[in-house]
């Protein structure tokens, strides 16, 4: 017997005939003799829904009233859920956010967990009942409701996992588990029975989609033991777990991202400071930098160039233009027709061997490389969007990813 | 400077626009320098869509989670009304029933309102915030979320003005006020500046729907002075209070209602403890029971005749007949096409004319009564629902209630 807690995005809990679905996997765990928390997002697109709501009303709505309004969501899929569970002939109870005590900062809109008080939970637990939380909402010191931002559904489920201890923490998915690329790419891509939450979290900032960051990285710090599974099927999914000898797979899978642009500040002077005054800058305006790589240029003088998302890239010029005699630089260039593709794997640090392996296999393809970015665990290169496909498939075979 | 609680319906605030508009009446309020507490329902149609909802999953949902998910509606109206408060420019801040401490007993979907822990709201209106609640809900002991039942936001406004102390508790709606009978069928119906809590109660009770019984009874409980207006025009209103001498208007309005069946039991045996073995048994299973006459039949038998509403009849027969040997009548009787029509007074009770009057005005309308019942100031009587329209004129002309 165990505790376990699952997790079903918004796409499981869409509809009725989805709902009793949902619910019949939740009793198959139950009727194991497993305690069962499960936690849930809003159905479908009703986040869409009231965003729009919101948007009619302001176009600079309050983020506290924001977070007050969508948290309606996912209250209305676990009274539902619940609904359903008790159609079936099994006792469940329906918890929000603030009624499990998941306590957040004061950040509304993307708030961060400080603390989890699961005593209701464990009440909850001791007399039978499956326990349905409102997944992406938290309470903050104010006795205000928040929100986790995105993601938040999976990091509620880990952090809810960690606090009672829980033996697994499943999150069903529309996917089989976690592939070596994207299988809507790479037709023959394998799924991975195992992967180390380090590599999951190089392949989840990368495009991978399957889970958010912020949950992996919890699950790291808590040591929460994942699945990562598909709700349409009982297949076994993908394990994330802490693993130690991973020296034999020395490339574990490609990811891939699509929503990339990237600027250049050409010849800016040479002296200190100049880094921290650009990406100081974006920061303060919200903008999110990948990859940075900063190249000698000509007669004491630099060029800077970063990666940002597509959305980001007109207001980051914006920015630096109109602080140009301050950074100092003479050329501005942007362009938003890039992809960045990257290979991840723990063994990699040890063998120098694989990045070149990785450009071989680009340059056999034909496929021009405009920029490079590596870390411990992964290799990130920056190609025309238009031969994103290409690059991946090239990849793959070179490590024989696929099948 | 007066601490003012206002009311506004769901049709009140049902798209952007009407939310806009009750945002610039609320304003109005405020900017003349009163503190301001709004409650507010759920929009439009969302409480029958999350009602439609939990059918599709189940036809006898958990009362918990039906209030679990029927709360949301508020829960959206408050967060977009604050918005809309913010977009013209002022300081909003919405709180549902718990934030607000409405704290009720645990009979879910018809709960009753406990005590209000009003300390959330004075510290945002000393904060000068237009404070924004959602009506009809509040929490238990168990810090689940209960709902209020049948005209609770009106009852949620009347108890934060109770309980904040509050000068004024102003009920919108679409109508101008309280009518001396019912507009849309008596033309020239007049609309009353004053009425008394006790002549409000007869009324709301007997179909005048412009306030519930639970929210005027809880005003008189705690003398909250009461101001039913129309959220569409500026025009006074009906103001509803205590009032002593009002002795000089002996008829102040006709109400009629015609959701009403009438079933009779004959020939029940004459001895103690029938009536009680019949009214508890419908009191058990959920069925109210308004007039009651008890008759002499013939040889030591009575009659017991009593009205319930349309929807319940069927059931109640079913009930009745299945204990038909423990109750001990020979006969039962059962039609639905009745109409009750009261006049209410507060003068009528020194007044035996009064009775009378309204009879004759029935019987020159060539109108057959049913059953008649009377109490201190209301004189109710019960006949061929389609005589009602022609009945209320009558009754309106006889004592000179229409203009």
């Amino acid at each position: 017997m165990s505790l376990i807690v699952q997790k079903f995005g918004g796409s499981s809990v869409a509809d009725k005939e989805r709902v009793f679905n949902v619910a019949k996997r939740i009793i198959e765990t139950y009727k194991k003799g497993n305690s069962v928390v499960v936690v849930v997002s809003a159905q479908g697109d009703t986040t869409d829904d009231l965003i729009e709501k919101a948007a009619e009303i302001s176009k600079n709505p309050s983020k506290r009233e924001m977070d007050m309004l969508l948290s309606t969501g996912e209250q209305i899929s676990i009274s539902l859920l619940a609904m359903a569970i008790h159609e079936l002939g099994y006792p469940a109870i329906s918890l929000t956010g603030w009624q499990v005590g998941l306590t957040t900062d004061t950040s509304y809109s993307n708030a961060r967990i400080s603390k989890i008080s699961a005593d209701r939970i464990k009440k909850e637990l001791e007399h039978k009942n499956i326990v349905v939380v409102a997944g992406f909402q938290g309470i903050n010191k104010y006795e205000d409701i928040t929100t986790l931002g995105r993601g938040g559904s999976d990091t509620s489920a880990v952090a809810l996992a960690a606090a009672l201890g829980a033996d697994l923490c499943e999150i069903y998915t529309d996917v089989d588990g976690v592939y070596t690329a994207d299988p809507r790419i790479v037709k023959n891509a394998k799924k991975m029975d195992v992967i180390s939450f380090d590599e999951m979290l190089e392949l989840a900032s990368m495009g991978a989609n399957v889970l958010h960051n912020r949950s992996v990285e919890m699950a790291k710090k808590y040591n929460v033991n994942l699945c990562v599974r598909s709700s349409l099927n009982n297949n076994e999914g993908t394990v994330v777990k802490e693993v130690n000898n991973m020296e034999k797979m020395l490339v574990k899978g490609v990811a891939h991202d699509l929503d990339v642009a990237r600027i250049s500040l050409c010849d800016i002077e040479d002296k200190p400071g100049v880094a921290f005054k650009v990406f100081s800058l974006l920061a303060k305006n919200g903008i999110n930098v990948d990859i940075i790589l900063q190249s000698i240029g000509r007669e004491n003088k630099k060029d800077i160039s970063f990666t940002v998302s597509k959305s980001n890239m007109q207001k980051a010029v914006e920015l630096l233009c109109a602080n140009k005699e301050v950074i100092g630089f003479e050329d501005l260039k942007a362009a938003d027709s890039f992809a960045k593709v990257s290979i991840v794997g723990a063994g990699m640090v040890n063998n120098p061997g694989v990045a070149s392996s990785m450009f071989e296999a680009l340059c056999e393809a034909g496929i021009n490389i405009h920029m490079i970015s590596t870390s411990e665990i992964k290799v990130s290169v920056l190609i025309s969007e238009k031969n994103a496909e290409k690059a991946v498939n090239a990849i793959c075979d070179k490590f024989n990813l696929a099948e």
